[in-house]
């Protein structure tokens, strides 16, 4: 159960079988830190190539595929006080054609933001609009993690798939147990993208894009096989759907939250279409990226008690 | 502003320009009934044809084509104790194959439930699973209403489009205020389709199909053009997108909202991004229907004041 | 074995139940014709209203639900000589954002062509481009037909369906046939929309839109239930599939073919999915209409012989 | 203008910056031969993974990033005479729940094919079924071929995108020259997955599969940045999208074939709106992959003289 200080030296735009800068073992936890999408850190410095790099890999020792990786986000705190952020609803958002019937739509314009962490509070700082200095409360999230895929690949930080990455889910906040299933030995996990708030959908494309002091601890449960990322929070099992279109994200989700109801929790089969049918919530994590993040949640309270 | 109480006798299968059943005023209110999904009334007698059988329509004395009807919910009530839904999840929602490789998945199965208005609850009685009696919170709300489309169509109550109609959006519950485009003299306003409960995307292609009290009223704003359904609550603006993809439905709930922060509100265009693009919040309404529905929300205490 | 020559006075902008304007029988054949897209006739005056007028509904004696009709294209042939027809690719076919990004890009320009019907082909008038009069080979066919949908619809004739509509796919040429499934009583057939030619998938939006010489013959198939419009050409079997996205255009027509080969051919399932498999050949009907269309074609050659 | 005789020993499950197992000159050829998607070599052998294993890197010396690499496939021809192929459409092609419903549909089933490279015929030998032993016409091909994509990717080889892949398009034949940007230094391409024939849309998930010999000359061309592969056959010019959805794989191909007439032929863009507009066909690559492809092409005859 030890307590891992790390700084990162090294960032990865990939997520794939990089050499491991940590080796830890299960029920540890780690502090570090994530720069922006970017690439700038804490003192806003470039210090790797810009798109979502990466902080990691961390190799825990014992994990084997066909493992699963329980991640808890203990801390998720930015740690300096500005954020960028897109300006501009992405075309792919909007109506085909409607942003080229809008001479005044704005392109590709970028919002700078103050933050405040002791207030937990965003501040509009620039571009000058009606919305003046709004401030909005923060939520800080990580925009993209996971762990080494199958079969030898580096996928883009830019997407996601069945092994995490660039999710964009606003509701991987502290607080929050990650579960990813592993492919590799040591599974290698990387974090980073870090958001101080971001809208449900991402549908500018970025959050208020910001470096982050990260504190995790993880957990394996051996054989213990699952096909998507699933979550934890106080009130809700959740499962990630990562593709495209968006309905085949819903399919993904809903199909995993199916298999943990029915495989995992050895609920009956019409009992777990039941309970999900009339009780399942949608979050949408992304609409922007590669793949779509979509999340289902089931309410633990409903759970029928074991 | 009269309060016309409305016993229903025929009911409509499309949504289009059918004779007025009751011709109604700007401010009026209206104490009516609506069958369920399957044509049944109050008292479980069948009396329309099954598949969303509409009341109405009502006809809106002043109501013109570029208008926009608005129309309050007042009370969404089960009148009866008995609701059936559907067991199983639909194939389109679940990943291609998967119920095909599950042995002991439920097909077509229907659940009956029992309605509690006093409670406000509703039980499971049947069939016999895990999940016993399972109680959950009711929360009725109409699956299906709108006005009569454009161009003398008669649309099908089992799809929805910028006319409203099967929508199957749980937030259309009492208390909600639906906006709707009007397309022909007098609006022509049906309603049915009610779900003592409905999950998030209705993944089991229906609700607690049951019938319903209905007290609603509306009002008309002239020459207030709008694009697709659009709603109020206590705390949210919200708009309707219906369409397949879901990824279509985003765009269309999403640029309708650029246009009522921007078009409506007078927010400039950078402001409208800006807002929406980190305060936006999405609902699932339904990922079964012929046409999806995706509704994009927008908290109202967010708003500049004007 | 009548042949009857009509000249249509009325013309419908929906497909649905509406007075008949012809009594035909089974084996008759009809010379009519059909104004363009834009509601002009063979002289270029306006007698419809625009957006895909309908010359019918032809009244076929005998046709029931559940009977399937058969529609032969004798001739379809432009009576006039001049075409207009979008000028601009639509921004739903090109990668979101590519239209704002090309400030020269056109937008909603319109083409004028001559149409040569003794050559056999359209020449390019307008606009002035470096293809100057261009000169490309007609290929004249019905961009929308169909019979009266069930459950009393009036489907928009901007959009298609199991009944047909303005499915847009080039392949609907004179030397055709096609077949679907009859839902009303005297299957009530439609048909206009006229294209001197089109583009595959009609990605403009138009083809060269035009007025027609049309004459049709029709045959009754009792109780052969079919879920889609199918075709015969000389060479091929083909089915068709209309919706979003063109995925389930594809599923829809995929399972059509799949359902004529095993239930209506009788060939095993096995080998049905075998052949299906190798020898399928898709066409890309219309990927601009608010239901696409996507065709399912099997050589006949490769049919094993009944 | 060398000629290289190539027997691969390695092959790779993902087509990333791997070790170049050769290196040769723009204008060279290279002989060499492809597992087949199992991994099984000429002689029936498994010397690879399965998962379309990939013949290569070849290293082109002076390829630097932005500049556009020519691959002539001079022969594709299978080294053996047994094919295996998936005897089943894949359910994603079909219906929702279409298959649940066939008690007979058949599952994973495979079929195994006897390939004649003299007769230039396939001839089915298993399973049996009413279509006794087929024989249909070869039409050899590769599934899959691609270089080195950007920022360190290992993109696996079950799927396709800016780089090539997966693509699983039958015009990808002997006498086709493609075209692929270039990400890194030396290009470092790949083959592989050949088809002795492939039905259009790869619906069962497979051609029948076979190992190749495979015959390919290669070309530079400087700072000619494309987007997506491209192609060119005798006849026509075509560019090639790979996504989710089918709609998106169509908007990739569009939009790179409308920028292969204005920004290399130098049409006008009015003009090349036009042409493509009246003149585009299309092709569906593949409706099973991660991504699916479709590919845009244009008559070479239609185009204006340079």
């Amino acid at each position: 159960m030890a307590r891992h200080e790390f700084e990162p030296a090294v960032f990865h735009s990939t997520i794939g079988s990089h050499p491991a800068v940590l080796r830890i073992e299960p029920g540890d936890t780690v502090v570090t830190s994530t720069v922006d999408a970017a690439g700038r850190d804490a003192r806003g410095h470039l210090v790797a190539t810009p798109g979502n790099p990466q902080t990691g890999p961390f190799f825990i020792n014992g994990a084997q595929p066909g493992d699963m990786l329980e991640v808890r986000f203990d801390r998720i705190r930015p740690n300096r006080d500005r954020a960028v952020a897109s300006a501009s609803i992405a075309p792919g958002v909007l109506d085909p054609g409607y942003l080229r019937d809008q001479p005044a739509a704005p392109e590709r314009a970028i919002a700078e933001w103050h933050v405040d962490t002791g207030q937990e509070t965003a501040t509009l700082l620039s571009p000058d609009t009606a919305l003046g200095h709004l401030v909005l409360p923060i939520d800080p999230m990580l925009g993209c993690f996971g762990v080494a895929p199958d079969r030898g690949q580096a996928i883009s930080t830019a997407t996601s798939g069945p092994h995490g990455g660039n999710m964009d889910y606003r509701g991987f906040r502290a607080g929050v147990t990650a579960f990813l299933p592993i492919f590799t030995e040591g599974a290698l996990f990387f974090l980073g993208d870090g958001h101080a708030l971001q809208g449900e959908g991402e549908i500018t494309g970025s959050g208020l894009e910001i470096s982050m002091d990260v504190e995790f601890s993880v957990a394996l449960h051996p054989q213990a096989s699952i096909h998507w990322p699933r979550g934890e929070t106080a009130d809700h099992l959740f499962t990630v759907g990562n593709a495209r279109p968006l309905d085949e994200a819903v399919q993904h989700a809903t199909t995993e939250m199916l298999r943990w109801l029915h495989d995992d929790l050895r609920l009956d089969e019409l009992g777990a279409h039941i309970l999900l049918g009339y009780c399942a919530e949608y979050d949408t994590g992304n609409v922007y990226d590669p793949a779509y993040t979509m999340v289902c949640k089931i309410p633990k309270k409903i759970l029928p008690a074991n």
